[in-house]
């Protein structure tokens, strides 16, 4: 396996550029292919087969790029889907749950945690279980919070709105109000969820720490790489940058190399470089949509 | 064709539900078959190609359960692959938009009308062109509601997160508001809507006529059928029902003339379950989950 391979990423849509942004910020010299999966967006609300069989398509097509690891950056798919995942493909695959469970235990210090997520995340109890695994005596707090992912998307982060329904879900994770439920650690269970970082933080008060999966994930692959020596050395990056930069200048260089990552959609590219500019500050240069094609018939199971 | 043959629905999931119900009370002789593409909603945010593909195999479905007449029960899929449906089957097929525009047209008398709907329908602009015809000197103002589509499936519908909402999209319909936009009617242009027209109805007051595209179309269907002969009598009914119920009461009889309805979803049945008895009042009797099954490639297009 050569370590100048990209690290591939897959998502139901959008949501995993918060994975890819702490990916790209924490591992500035290594490359990324993209997938989201735009046409079949939402997987929080769908069955476990279903999510499985589009996860495992989303990990094949990504594993036929040719990449050196596979981020599953999507919690509803990592806590559905991650062990048919893995039997289908032969990289090294990471998923959200086990990180965010591991940095939720580190940050509540063992005691007490919140997961927010999607409905199929939350019915799964993929978290509960992984946070138990890691201290038995835990005490896990799931709640779904299906409106956060809309909000997120039509860029209604900051809005009265967010304000009122991150009220109605988590106001009493505040201290103090009505019917306190006492949280150390809230998980933020779904990649979408960074991005109403501000408005959860407001409403739950300082005095809980926030986990980010994604964070945690990128964290996760670091390790992985560094322990694999899949790690692209620093190096290897600059020499690919001045042959493609030539005589320029670090900075075009820099610019050039981030052009390096690419972007598959299965629909709707479009609208998924709009949103992706709100979630990341710019959008995907190399953007490309695929097509999954279906069979013609529908069967009864 | 028989005029005993039930009447097809798709939708892309339960939305199309309160079309079902317009369908149903209108024409409580008439049996159903509906489709709910659970596996693949929600269509209002994917592409063209994408919906079509997706509605033609929805109705290539209902067909084949033997229908007289397809109802697209979906705004979007109406307003982007009408032509494509009409293509793939041999029943006639309506369509939610022309009923109501026509609708709206009647009811703005010709003047300014709204037209509230998802990215896709109003992206399309099939509305706006639906109204135009009928009636070319109309003015036609159209909007995108995304965050109505998850509180009506979530139950808050009557909520002050949906008053909050419909504040932010509907806000200057209202009379004597700052930068008040004047409409005589305003068409609930995607199946979910009517779910919220109580916070609708209050957000714009009781100037503004509100149109249902579900009970638009249902009118159409009973004009259609009366017009090619294939509207059910009620005799034949009443023999079904007691050949069905034998001796027992007329209650009795109705409640199992009711369980004749058949209900497909493609995904998540129980949700679907759920949500639909916050949409009718009831859960579907005969429901049943079916399967799409996609090829196992991606292909680049």
């Amino acid at each position: 396996m050569s370590r100048n391979l990209p690290i591939g990423i897959f998502d139901s849509g959008v949501g995993g550029l918060t994975v890819y942004r702490a990916l790209h910020e924490r591992l500035p010299e290594e490359r990324f292919v993209y997938l989201g999966d735009t046409a079949r967006v939402p997987y929080g609300t769908k069955s476990l087969a279903t999510v499985e069989r589009y996860a495992v398509e989303n990990a094949r097509f990504i594993e036929a790029h040719g990449v050196k690891l596979l981020v599953v950056a999507c919690n509803t798919a990592s806590a559905l889907a991650l062990p048919a995942i893995r039997r289908s493909v032969s990289v090294p695959v990471i998923g959200m749950i086990e990180p965010g469970a591991r940095a939720a235990v580190r940050a509540a210090m063992g005691k007490s945690i919140g997961v927010i997520a999607t409905e199929s995340t939350i019915r799964s109890g993929a978290y509960r279980r992984a946070i138990r695994e890691l201290e038995p005596e835990a005490n896990v707090v799931e709640r779904a919070c299906p409106l956060f992912v809309p909000l997120a998307e039509e860029g209604w982060a900051e809005s009265d709105v967010a304000r009122t329904v991150a009220a109605e879900y988590l106001g009493d994770f505040r201290p103090g109000g009505a019917g306190h439920v006492g949280i150390d650690a809230l998980v933020l269970g779904c990649t979408h969820y960074p991005i109403l970082r501000r408005v959860i933080r407001e409403t739950i008060g300082d005095g809980v720490r926030l986990v980010d999966s994604g964070e945690a994930a990128a964290e996760a692959v670091e390790s992985l790489l560094a322990s694999e020596g899949l790690a692209r050395p620093r190096a290897d990056v600059d020499d690919l940058c001045d042959a493609r930069a030539g005589d320029e200048a670090s900075a075009r260089r820099r610019e050039l190399c981030d052009d390096l990552d690419r972007f598959y959609v299965t629909d709707a590219a479009e609208r998924f470089a709009r949103v992706a500019e709100r979630f990341l500050g710019f959008a995907p240069r190399m953007l490309e949509a695929v097509e999954i094609w279906g069979r013609d018939e529908l069967h009864t199971r």
